[in-house]
């Protein structure tokens, strides 16, 4: 691990620039990513990161099932397998999806590398530059940037606190049909929405298949949290009432280990067949390895039993989060509570810039996403991400004292002084309105 | 694992079909795809796949190593990591590329699914539909898959025993761009070529380095099997003689596991960068837990004395497949003896179509994989690939006896009745002609 060359004969000028293909100009890096490195220090509380907690997991059974799994199964499980995943494990995932109504075939389920790679293939095998991909405004960052990246145009649609506006659908759908533009699919995470942290209320899940049906729409159901609901049973899937409209997205990153990289996609067979062709021409096949590992913890652990201890981990953590937030927090801002999953989205008093106001909080040893992270047209501003799944409560409530007294400083500082960025964008959206209101 | 719901009420017809990005037109199932089912049945001796012969791995070893990795460091393996890649496996690989002469820097290194992924990658940040990509002729059936998937102009160049042919090079890239066509870059497999069994001759290595550097073009240099020669030490890379202008590409599936899918690329800085969001926004990042298991195993083993032992059970199999060609073999056959690697290419008899023949072969419980695969433009007709890595010897000489009996019955037939297959192709390849003889 010595002898590394030293690094002064590179060039650091990109002598490639001309070179990228057209879809490079949609990579950039997220405003996410740039925090890691800061918020990692660990004087500083991040409430910004989205790494589920997974300390209580047994680290015992993990290695031994992994164990049995070398020793029973060495050959298969380092040695290539199929593009489409794991039998077993795909029937396991059936058993997982089962617990949110959905019945479905291995058959018609595809394994990937998490589910951000289902986003991607899914993406590739549905979308040429500058066709419309509608999400929820906000929407998860790491899908927007696949759409990005994909040459997409992203229509944001309006959510409120019982999660996208049936009637804002509707009409975003009608406008971009007027403005003659093809839409390829609903990007929407219906449960502890990631970032806004709202649950589609199930009255209006049957609405949004109708207009869906309706207009023609294929819906990408993108499931990450589904488990980790606080306070009730799994809540039945869009895909559960709609099999052949609906793709669901599903991962073991945040109900096991991220580590694993295992996610899948079921789809409608017809475009299952294309995913398949799309994951072999990307990687050939999953790692047999983690998948295996995945599928032997689930038959050697309770692995409800272990869900259901995080979803009280994670609800002690909400708690803390939802006191400390009114115990300390201006009265000018809100918030909603959620019912499950990562995330609180909370709205700023006017005028003042989540994004501009970053570095006062890090310098106050606290860290966050602003909400124009979750938007691919530069919204939110005036808004940002707080994570409650990594710290401890304890931690919690200390960064949560600390952002509200970098905002009270930026509120005088305001008051004072007028406008602390002289760059402070419109709280408007461009491209297409629409009338949901903004998780007010 | 039982109510698993019956298939009947799922139509067959795919209501998707006029909905697909434009780029779906170029995945296709491959040649070697349909042949899996075929050839697993245990009576077919396989010479068609390309799977590594791991059943020498130490299992106890490799179990051993991933169980003290749990228990040491497993909040680490099973949390996500770098998008970049686990920084002491990127050092361990800088390690291994030093034995073929690479001077590299770990930050240069982005770490990937298996090497197939990094094709995936360079291709989505340099490809536009409609570029050009230089491919060698045959070429790797994964990666032409990838230029398909991404809309690329494939332009195969000529090899010879020795490899690619500088002047066949030369002459390509002087006719795309006399047609107005933007080349991206070079895809080269130099060492123990998939599927040509051949290794780009030392004295033409700085000859293609010149003529690419002379023309601005950026060499893909795919190495899987580089040290996995026979005869002699490793074969110092390209990219140890030109940093700037080579992205290297490595894989632990030959050496190690190919379950584990982790290979990596080497590029150039900024061409770094890229490679990271574009992995970023494909997968988020690679799986910690199959990094950190490769860099357990290569801490806890001595992997260059298992690449010995890998290297001699390859060596006596490519023994095994020649003896069998020569005693086998009808006369106006010919193939190359490869000096490392998996795969030896066979050119047939004229007017025997392999593709064509590929049915006949496999009730004569044999299997290999037609030319045409390798090939963007439909030649390669009448030659095919055989692999010596998986079967025993026994198993190669008695898969080789029977292809040789099925090779005599078209011969005879094709005497008595004239061709055997209706839509025999002509052996001249479309598009850019190249006058490298095609490994004859």
């Amino acid at each position: 691990m010595d002898n590394i060359p030293a690094r002064g004969s590179h060039t650091r000028l990109d002598s490639y620039v001309d070179r990228y293909a057209a879809r490079t100009a949609g990579m950039t890096a997220s405003e996410i990513r740039a925090l890691f490195a800061v918020a990692s220090r660990p004087e500083v509380v991040s409430l910004a990161g989205g790494m589920p907690n997974i300390s209580g997991l047994p680290l015992d059974v993990v290695g031994a099932a992994i164990g049995d799994l070398i020793a029973t199964n060495g050959p298969v499980a380092l040695q290539y397998g199929s593009g489409q995943g794991d039998p077993t494990l795909r029937d396991q995932i059936c058993d997982v999806m089962r617990l949110e109504g959905i019945e479905a075939h291995p058959d018609d389920v595809v394994v990937t590398i998490g589910s951000q790679q289902a986003v991607d293939l899914v993406t590739r095998i549905f979308c040429d530059p500058g066709d419309v991909v509608l999400c929820e405004a906000p929407s998860y960052v790491g899908a927007l940037g696949v759409f990005k990246s994909f040459q997409c145009d992203v229509v944001h649609v309006g959510m409120d606190a019982d999660g996208l506006v049936p009637e804002a659908l509707d009409q975003a759908i009608r406008a971009v049909k007027r403005a003659g533009k093809t839409i390829k699919f609903l990007y929407t995470i219906p449960n502890f929405h990631n970032p806004a942290g709202v649950t589609l209320a199930p009255e209006r899940r049957p609405e949004i298949l109708r207009i869906c049906r309706e207009h023609d729409i294929l819906v990408l159901e993108d499931n990450p949290y589904g488990l980790l609901g606080f306070d009730r049973e799994p809540i039945r899937a869009l895909r559960a009432d709609e099999a052949e409209g609906v793709i669901y997205l599903g991962s073991f990153s945040k109900t096991f280990s991220p580590g694993m990289r295992v996610g899948w996609a079921l789809a409608p067979h017809a475009v299952r067949e294309k995913l398949v062709l799309a994951q072999e021409s990307a990687t050939l096949c999953p790692p047999s390895f983690s998948q295996m590992a995945v599928s032997a913890y689930l038959t050697a652990h309770d692995w409800q039993g272990q869900i259901k201890q995080m979803r009280e981990m994670y609800r002690e953590r909400r708690d803390a989060m939802m006191s400390a937030l009114d115990d300390f927090m201006p009265a000018a801002c809100a918030w909603n509570r959620p019912e499950g999953g990562f995330f609180v989205w909370v709205s700023l008093p006017p005028g003042i810039d989540a994004k501009a106001m970053l570095p006062r909080a890090v310098t106050a040893r606290v860290a966050y996403v602003p909400g124009t992270a979750f938007f691919a047209d530069g919204f939110g501003s005036g808004s940002m991400r707080l994570s409650f799944c990594y710290p401890t409560p304890e931690r919690i409530r200390e960064g949560v004292r600390r952002l509200a007294g970098v905002l009270e400083s930026e509120m005088e500082l305001r008051e004072t002084f007028g406008a602390t960025s002289p760059t402070h964008e419109l709280d408007v959206r461009s491209g297409y309105n629409s009338p949901g209101t903004d998780l007010g």
